[in-house]
């Protein structure tokens, strides 16, 4: 029965499956929609909707099974398949997400950096090999990769997705800070660290003038 | 006439800000609501009712200045404002923010990082210094700090939170897996780096599944 997905219970799945595989960890097998919404900071009423949304699981005053939950979301999600990646740019970002050992279990591999910058190939102490990027038409077709991930420059990051796509790659997660234009068979989820830090000065300064006006 | 900010138009302001700020070194003084909205893949609808929610800027016809409009727009974001921060745990991701020379440049500089391992203020190579966590109720009130960065394993981060809290921190950046409480005078914006590589691989599965159904 599963319905039309928003794009706010989306970003919300992540959460249900941490929670789902905490509960299943801790030997719960089934829980309400008031449990579940308590340790979720969630309405028991959004939880009926969310999954009900995405799965069409539980039974009025059963609650849902935990394990069968889990499972589900984990496959909907595609985390039951292996997504290997390439990561663009060895910089600071580049470097802290290739050497990151927790993605690699979660199914998430980085097989391989690329940089322009030949000192950069020489420096490296990263856990995976280091090439150049002019090498990338000739090396990536071999590297059987799902994602690429962008951490260069925001002037850099148009022009990289552009090649990628070329090379058949479809999904691009960026940390580019910049807004990227893909064509419509291809999937770009951003990560930019300074927009969400604007976000929490928003809230601080919104909070503090609530409190001001208290 | 400012009204309610929704919470998406919320998370929109930094593109806002991103894309005024390009425009204005571009020379750019106006811009219409259709041109803004190319650029920032929205329509201008859109634009305009985001405008009109926190700002009220612009007439019919006209368009929008876009010196006053990101002024105003960073305003409203404090980031007029400088916000020190101290990082909490000295790992991969820890290093990598303390060593982020963007965020000093956009008002938030790491002023220290702390780490309950020893071993680690002693490897430290980070541009800041690296205190022990035991010294945080000591070291931190001199320190002038707005938020705390929460780059610690997840079963440590609640308990760091409440005790940065204790400390009079009011705002906490957190890169941890978790889902934390808070009290109602604190906010919290998270980073889950492993959430948004899950939205990817849901994003690349849908398309998948509908390229399929063709």
């Amino acid at each position: 029965m599963s319905g039309y997905v928003s794009d706010a219970v989306v970003r919300r799945l992540p959460a249900y499956y941490r929670h789902l595989r905490e509960l299943e960890t801790q030997g719960v097998t089934q829980i309400s929609s008031q449990d579940l919404g308590d340790r979720m900071q969630l309405t028991p009423s959004q939880i009926r909707q969310d999954i009900n949304s995405f799965g069409g699981f539980g039974r009025q005053g059963f609650g849902y099974p935990v394990k069968e939950l889990r499972e589900h979301i984990r496959k909907i999600m595609g985390l039951d398949q292996n997504h290997r990646m390439v990561v663009l740019g060895a910089g600071r970002v580049g470097r802290a997400i290739a050497s990151h050992t927790g993605f690699a279990g979660e199914g998430f591999p980085v097989v391989a950096l690329f940089d322009r910058d030949p000192e950069r190939l020489a420096q490296s102490t990263a856990a995976v090999p280091v090439y150049l990027e002019g090498e990338l038409e000739e090396r990536l077709p071999a590297m059987d990769v799902r994602i690429g991930v962008l951490a260069l420059p925001a002037e850099e990051a148009q022009e990289m997705l552009d090649r990628l796509y070329d090379l058949g790659i479809r999904a691009i997660w960026n940390f580019a800070p910049a807004d990227l234009h893909c064509p419509r068979d291809m999937v770009v989820v951003n990560v930019h660290l300074s927009d969400t830090l604007q976000i929490l000065s928003y809230r601080i300064h919104q909070m503090e003038e609530e409190l001001s006006r208290r």
